[in-house]
């Protein structure tokens, strides 16, 4: 039986993910879970983000469920360094999974654009680019200051990214996959990314593909979002182009997201792309929708197809049937959607 | 008087162009202008992008306008690379100006956004980062290929940019200046842009100020675009932004750009950010207004502040009272775009 670690976090983190932990024993009885207390109270507590110790704890497991780490009070970029880009890396996480949904009874911002209509999923590299951290500063604080970031790429990383990308394309209606970069600039990185998006379209005959570079795409996921399907890219683009795929289908307050590694060498992180949340936390009343949607990606990926599919059309029920502006309470929710999906 | 040189360029850029170059006759009646042919044509015949013979000659003008360069039988990046960011180096374009409008009589794509509540412009930096060219590939073609691409960023170029987005901000009514960029992950070149922020500051304590993460603005400028006043940011994020910008506004078929050396030592550029849309070339029906409030850009920068607010309010007028949907001669637009502005 599955082993989930449960990393609730800080804000809201532990009340959306108690519902999604819920909803995962609805489906799959008899997983088990640990909860590991990790997050910007541990952090005030010890001064750690992710002791070694806990590190190959977590290894252990087939998956991690994470709420979300982070308040005010920790310097920005300690925890998202500490112990979530440490986990993508040292995981090997390097497939990042955004799918992006304008849910039926859920109000985007696109005037035109009709439920139904914006249906894609992002593979965002995870363990490469821009996030490897090269880069330096010198003479800092004077005239004479630079600082450089450097953005690695080897075709290992690039091919394994793209070759899952293609895989979840086949597994889709529409079957096809745009690559996004910045060729015409980024000539490098870009030559890389497009000569082994080049050689592996070879292997999947029945795959459509486009080229955009990333300023077209920021601007198509606005006025056209629903001409995606699979959009494939690197570290930073796909940062940038999932909180816009976000913005677009209702906010990230319903996003769900995965750190995969497609080989379960490592377990795979799964967490909603909202934050904590401190001015909501502890009265009950957050939307444990995203991280419901996220536990979903997580059964997929432990080889729960159907469950996965049962609790996101729990999701899309409970959407559907909402009455815009409405209250509701973390817990009732969690609790509707795990009848749902059991049943 | 003025000299200007026109870069018409390929598809529909000579078009839009020449209505541009009759509005500012218009205005500022008597100013010189030089048509030069660079663009994909001249590419075919000669092989050349831009001589370095030219590139010395267009230093000697006030300011160039440049209508559209590139078409499909010309390898992407080629012209981008050898004209237009040629002329951002060599002519040291560091202010990439790029306002954003949602017009009275534009219909955005946002459904919740009234026309008047997005205002705002983008300062975004056009000589450091990604764009630096620096970096390099190894192994090319094999399994063990390796890409590189680094953003080199200075001291000297990016307190200049800040400086002018917070002398941009203090002329505004809203004097607000959000910083752009990833800190949370670019530690180097993100610790640089947020040093030297806060240090420019300290000399315009009547301008507001916020810092935004790249993936969190790209998110905003779709679900709260009225947010935003002045927006600084590194080359590649701004490049990234401002077709989101574009996209709120209305699509890039109305937005204007400068490549801005503010000192005048060198000559700025400024063009309509659409491409060169061979589809309707030759037809007279590409709408000249972003070239046209290119055209206002560059007099605001030659010192005819008045004479750029007429052009901008002759738009204004022009795009409300236009039906939507309705087709459009390009010649009858410049004209009374001219007439407007003149007056
Ligand atoms: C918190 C931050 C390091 C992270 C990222 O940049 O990847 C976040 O924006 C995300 O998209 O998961
Ligand atoms: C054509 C390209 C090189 C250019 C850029 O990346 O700056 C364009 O996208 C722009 O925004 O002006």
């Amino acid at each position: 039986m599955a082993r989930i670690a449960v990393v609730g976090g800080d804000g809201i983190g532990p009340e959306v993910t108690a519902q999604a932990i819920k909803v995962i024993q609805a489906v799959l009885p008899g997983v088990e879970t640990v909860d590991y207390d990790l997050g910007a109270a541990r952090y005030h507590r010890t001064g750690e983000v992710l002791p070694d110790s806990v590190r190959d704890e977590l290894a252990g497991f087939d998956a991690i469920l994470l709420g979300a780490v982070g308040d005010p009070t920790v310097p920005p970029g300690v925890l998202e360094r500490g112990l979530l880009l440490k986990m993508r890396f040292d995981f090997d996480q390097y497939v990042n999974l955004r799918p992006s949904k304008l849910w039926p009874g859920v109000a985007g911002p696109l005037g035109a654009v009709k439920s139904g209509e914006i249906d894609f999923v992002v593979v965002r590299e995870g363990t490469e680019g821009l996030y490897a951290g090269a880069g330096g500063v010198l003479h800092r604080n004077t005239p004479a200051e630079i600082a450089t970031e450097e953005s690695l790429n080897t075709r290992f990383g690039v091919e394994r990214v793209i070759r899952d990308a293609f895989a979840r394309a086949q597994r889709r209606e529409r079957r096809k996959v745009t690559l996004v970069h910045k060729t015409n600039v980024l000539t490098h990185a870009g030559g890389l990314w497009a000569r082994t998006f080049e050689a592996v379209k070879a292997d999947f005959p029945d795959v459509t593909t486009e080229y955009q570079h990333v300023d077209a795409a920021a601007m198509f996921m606005v006025t056209a979002p629903a001409r995606y399907d699979v959009v494939v890219t690197d570290n930073l683009f796909g940062d940038i182009l999932t909180d816009i795929a976000a913005a677009v289908t209702g906010g990230i307050g319903l996003a769900a997201s995965g750190c995969i590694n497609p080989e379960r060498r490592f377990p795979s992180m799964f967490e909603p792309v909202h934050g904590s949340a401190p001015d909501i936390a502890g009265e009950g009343v957050a939307d444990p929708v995203a991280a419901v949607l996220s536990a979903s990606l997580l059964l997929d990926h432990l080889g729960h197809p159907d469950a996965a599919a049962r609790v996101t059309e729990a999701v899309a029920s409970e959407l559907a049937a909402r009455t815009p502006g409405a209250p509701l309470r973390t817990a009732d929710v969690g609790d509707r959607l795990a009848a749902a999906a059991a049943s």
